[in-house]
């Protein structure tokens, strides 16, 4: 088995999945939960029907209080340091059918410092661009403005430092040292950053001024952040947030290569800006294949969706589940070549990304409308 | 030779300042230096005359640039968790005497956050009460509201959290460590702070696009803060800032008990808003004595002004040298007795409050003018 890195700053290696549930202390997303989701939402997303979502902490809590007619908030995030690829779209496509299904507010979070923290050369002007760049892809995805609000670190301050205080008051540095990994060399604002990043999963329950339960959809690799959160906020008043967990979507490179799509590899990642031209030339030329060596070879024995980036990818960004299993079946059996497959994904992706761009430009006057304004 | 700590946090033990010049490694206020500060102001602080202003960092850099028409600007503070003793004056009147000879801003943080990381039971609602309550004994001094910008941590850290995490990020925890002497107890949030208190040393800069010196007068048990200060600031683009450092006042119990007068030992400290009545009997009753067992003995063979707390709060608050000479002698060859040296500063420091109490009652509407308002 590989050896593999998962943390709020770096994922590596061919991640298992199974023992990051165990490691981390959560709870499976099992056929009963499903089940239970289905009763509200109608439907299941396809990234449950598939597990894609896999993990969660208290949402059996999350919907007894919903169901007793008390509302949770969502809160996810984006911490701006360069631009959106696909990969980062999965948990906020995800919220966002949960803001629809459930119709439930939306806190999203820009912490605009902690890549500068992390990065060298990253300043919070390089960031402050890459905020309202990050934040157009968020906007065309099609939150409703009305019940999405943007909080960004620096601008927002004002409104969230206080409230960091009182949640970093409660971590001692052996605490994040063990979660986070700290060493004398870390920097005293990476060290207090967490604090920052819990403030959301609260702050509406101080603007209301009465107890909201928080739900929070985000990657895995985020949840050190969330595990210290839940243990901080009963102690200054507040519900432990609750918390959907998704798995990384792979670069084009192969699950094997690389634990996530990384932006700072460009010809594996696929951003939402590329154009179709982009799109093709990556998948062909980059995505790792499945398939046998020699067509013969491949007719005769079939190809392997399990590590084909190709299909891996569909299973995300392919809603139909018929489609997708016959894709399976048929490059399992050899009918489907890989070349053929790519082009699938190359259509599905340039689809999407069509859509996708022009929505973004659309969203480019809309920015200010989904800043949070504090009333006081 | 007794043991003593001197940190932002704790001062214990008979402070030895000859070591702390070296320890920390400031520079002596000499003659030379007092003379030079005397071509601008005309005449010497009597703090300055008695050398409880005592040591600095680059002052003479200071008046290179003010003599070169670039004037520096004031930056002082106090972190608010209980009632003002007149031992926090020290630093703020000499400040106001540096604004008044030199006509220059001063910017006065109130770090409302910091205590409250300290104290477990102390709120961020108990600390903004009194900042307040100590902003009024700030004003009371006389500051120029026009020239003087308070700058209140959770208020504007809207302003000013941006330009921490530029600083944040260039200390590392094993240097907090090695300068604060931070445990595996410590909190994330107090670990931070550093970095908070050093943003008002060049926020000036920022706000105003150009570099302005900057010049702090403190008691000498900050000097760690500014240590780190002036590591980190000419690598984000600004100068060191110079300072100006502070013997303590001693507590009413003693110069060998107490390293500083503490608010937390209410009945050897005497705060802003004592009755006449008040000081009496806390002078009378606890008031640390220089003189002889008899009087008989006392006549004979004299007191000691050293260790006798009433004369050396004399020294901090009769500006009269001759005035002050004359009873150095007097209790020296035992002519004046304990209980009338405790007198001549019952009536010195009831006169100073009597005064002080009246500007503090005036000052409580005028907390707004000194507030700090972005203009962005």
């Amino acid at each position: 088995m590989a050896e593999f890195v998962v943390n709020p700053w770096e994922v590596r290696g061919n991640v298992d999945y199974e023992k990051l549930i165990k490691q981390f202390g959560t709870q499976h997303i099992d056929d009963k939960l499903l089940q239970r989701i289905k009763k509200h939402t109608g439907e299941l997303h396809h990234f449950l029907r598939r597990k894609i979502f896999f993990s969660h902490r208290d949402m059996n809590w999350i919907l007894d209080e919903y169901e007793k007619g008390n509302k949770f908030f969502l809160y996810t995030g984006r911490a701006p340091s360069g631009p959106v690829h696909v990969g980062h779209l999965v948990p906020w496509l995800f919220t966002k059918w949960l803001q629809d299904k459930f119709d439930v507010e939306l806190w999203f979070q820009f912490p605009d410092e902690e890549k500068t923290l992390v990065h060298e050369d990253l300043t919070l002007e390089d960031t402050a661009k890459w905020t309202k760049e990050n934040a157009y892809d968020v906007i065309a995805l099609g939150f409703d403005p009305k019940k999405t609000h943007f909080l960004i670190d620096t601008l927002h301050a004002g409104l969230m430092y206080k409230e960091a205080m009182k949640v970093a008051k409660r971590i001692t540095f052996s605490t994040a040292k063990a979660v986070f990994g700290f060493q004398g060399e870390t920097n005293i604002g990476l060290i207090f950053y967490t604090a920052m990043q819990s403030v959301p999963a609260f702050l509406p329950s101080v603007l209301k001024k009465k107890n909201i339960p928080c739900l929070i959809p985000y990657a895995i690799d985020q949840d050190p952040h969330f595990r210290v959160a839940r243990d901080v906020l009963p102690k200054i008043g507040y519900y432990k947030p609750a918390a959907l967990h998704c798995v990384f979507l792979p670069g084009l490179g192969g699950i094997l290569e690389q634990g996530k799509m990384s932006s700072s590899e460009e010809q594996t990642a696929i951003f939402t800006t590329d154009s179709p031209k982009t799109v093709e030339q990556k998948i062909v030329k980059y995505t790792f294949s499945g398939g046998r060596d020699t067509v013969a070879e491949h007719r005769k024995l079939g190809g392997n969706p399990d590590v084909d980036v190709s299909y891996q990818w569909l299973r995300f960004f392919e809603e139909d589940d018929k489609k997708l299993k016959q894709v399976h079946d048929d490059y399992t059996s050899g009918k489907l070549l890989t070349g053929e497959l790519k082009q699938l994904l190359i259509r599905k992706l340039n689809d999407f990304l069509k859509d996708h761009q022009k929505k973004r430009e659309k969203a480019k006057d809309q920015f200010e409308k989904f800043l949070y304004e504090s009333k006081e």
